[in-house]
């Protein structure tokens, strides 16, 4: 039987943390060595002879904790918000003289989010219209969501790299904001309903056909499987890596 | 046997005509007896002993049509677009005094139009939040379609009678337009997509559910079925029917 | 200030009954005067002064539940599965007897879901075919739901009254299954789908069009809204009534 | 000014052929040198100076087309449906003796539809839960489609790549057919309904969260993209290419 690997959850007492924790328990071939909240020492860490680390804390200690893991030799899986391009620079360039670590981090951990994002780049160059609908629930405080806005940059850069111009649109009279707000020349539209959690739709046209893309997500559950996938695989991935796609070997 | 209801097309040439010509002539029921273009007289109606007349033709000459049908006692059924309040009154004033004729205007004779329309009137005293997403191909010039406004202001009109406010909605930060526009409080959203013809969502959700409205039209024969049912009827409706849920005994 | 409904739970202690429990605490009209366990004496609702009680027990006491409370004249809002048109006959026969009291017997109480039944039921008799398909969790032990069934009989029966026949199908070679169930010469489809709770997609077909009505359940305070309507109503509503769509005035 | 490709198209007067003809004719890059009827003599491809030859002829003659036009070396994009693995290998065995000339062969030409499959394949090992449901217009003889069944061996033989077994489906009582036609250990349904044309949805599932992939089809000239695609490029793909995925690099 091979050995388990030996896990620590940073932010446990957090709710995805503490999802995060019961995923871990329950997987056969993992072992929760640590479990630390935010008044915890990061040394406990290392005490507990963790192999990798989940970081799900917050904005303003996440980075701090992955170059103190980097330093102790721990592989970091990471799914904290609020990282840009020179906090990754920053953790790039730390791994450059730690040969053997890796960290992933990963702004969406949905198996299926990620591959609809995957799906959307490559679907993009072939279609004359592209467009993208993002429903959630009504608490939600901006609009669209960050994850439509990434995947229509998708969409725009995809679009872009092959020539293709701004989807057809003869709209010349209406009612302001019907054709939803535009990012990168796609146009997005948000809903907001009582009863949804966080959806995505994905259209594509062409003379005589639609190609649509959908992603519920109907509970953080649905995260799991993407970061224990990360676990698992992150100590084969040294150096930065950024994003889950490159996980699941979708480029 | 039962007799034929002899039939007048008004607006043959067009491409609504010319559909609803060919529709009449496959009914066994309906005997066309003439098929009037814009040059032709209207006196071929009655001289063809027309008991019905169907009027598509254009919305500068469809009520001075509909006048002279009524003084010659030929019941008219109209799909041309262009009447506002003070041309259906005159209408309605006028059969006031020809007791025995009926005129049936209806701004959409696709049956699943009409219900889906009804059907979102009935629902919207119901539920927390309403929301319409229209999809049209990109050809189109107005946003947000006529039919999805028409359909926003009967869901806020519902929701009113009913003591329900504004769908809950916390969006505080975003994009201009994301949230799509706003018809008598309620959100609508146009999609514009190469490939696609006319399509209509209209979104119910309450805590823990959803409910979704969804019409597509795909070509104008869907028109037909409603036409050719208002033909039958309108003879038994005297006076002005304004709206197809009339016939369909919707309310 | 208007006096609030007092209202009895019985089967407080399961899944359904303790949601019913926190609904009628957070509603300001209603005031929870008893929660009853199975072990728990039925005089304890007289005993509290219950106007309303709601049955969420088990198909072998909720029968002797309902016509002990109908004898102390309290109304009754009954969810609990199990029961047949004999015993419903035998209620509306106690009831004949005490003729101001009201018994609702519900088989669902989503909102959307009798909603989009009342639908499908209107629209049947407009188009030439209809399918449903409905869409759960993969424990679900019997296909297709009894939700879906019950759709299918309602379309059939409403096709059935418009001299409708079967919807068009040319199939005449495949495999076996492909064309799902047939329920009352409506085809049922049934799919399982691990994230997925309860779902229902009622499909009308005519030349050029198509009416989609689909309802997702998502969670069991779904059945909420439609359970305290029950409440708030069933004092009004002498006699028997079997369905929710009763209540909400949808015939 | 680069060249245009001179093209022959066979099978121009049926209903795929004339769609070709003159989308061949509408693009500024491809020249119609030939179009021929079952009547006509296939040398005169050659002698038109054609480079390359559509075949949307019919089954019992396409294989010796594209024999004689490999002779000729001509390149040759095919349509044509009822290729099987002998007739496949019989052309690319002629094709070894003549390695400048490439032949594609494509059961299916709409772009979307070859973009939902190839991410069914990609997405398949990635969830618990799979099933297909199309929807066709009523007078299609087989169920289910051949599209659907392809799609549902694709998946389950990524499934079965990837060690996965069945997926989870706790039925064990119901109607016959409710759970629809079973290829490769994955559910596929039917859906026959007037108004459509040819539609798909791919479904996935995990805990939380579902992906679905639909393509529609709604007229044939959705294939013509994928036909002058496949024009443009065969040139500079000897040998025999099965799939327009590997046209589209989507592996």
């Amino acid at each position: 039987m091979s050995e388990r690997i030996r896990v620590a959850v940073l932010g446990a007492a957090g709710r995805m943390g503490s999802t995060v924790v019961q995923a871990v328990e329950a997987a056969d071939d993992l072992e929760l060595v640590a479990s630390l909240d935010a008044s915890d020492d990061l040394g406990a860490v290392t005490a507990a002879g963790a192999q990798v680390a989940v970081d799900f804390t917050v904005p303003s200690v996440t980075e701090a904790n992955v170059h103190a893991l980097v330093d102790a030799g721990v592989h970091v899986v990471v799914g904290t918000t609020g990282w840009d391009d020179a906090a990754l620079g920053r953790v790039r360039d730390h791994l450059a003289d730690r040969p053997g670590v890796g960290v992933l981090v990963a702004p969406n951990f949905a198996l299926g989010a990620v591959l609809a994002l995957a799906f959307a780049r490559q679907a993009a160059r072939w279609f004359e219209s592209a467009e993208v609908v993002e429903l959630h629930h009504p608490n939600k405080v901006d609009a669209p969501s960050g994850t439509a806005q990434h995947t229509a940059r998708a969409i725009g850069a995809a679009r872009a790299a092959a020539g293709l111009g701004a989807s057809p649109d003869a709209t010349s009279t209406g009612l302001d904001g019907a054709r939803g707000s535009v990012v990168d020349g796609v146009h997005v539209h948000a809903v907001r309903l009582r009863g949804l959690v966080a959806h995505e739709e994905i259209l594509f046209g062409n003379a005589g056909e639609q190609l649509t893309i959908r992603h519920d997500s109907f509970d953080r559950v649905s995260f799991m499987p993407g970061v224990l996938l990360g676990v698992r695989r992150v100590g084969a991935l040294p150096g930065l890596t950024v994003g889950l796609e490159h996980v699941l070997d979708l480029g």
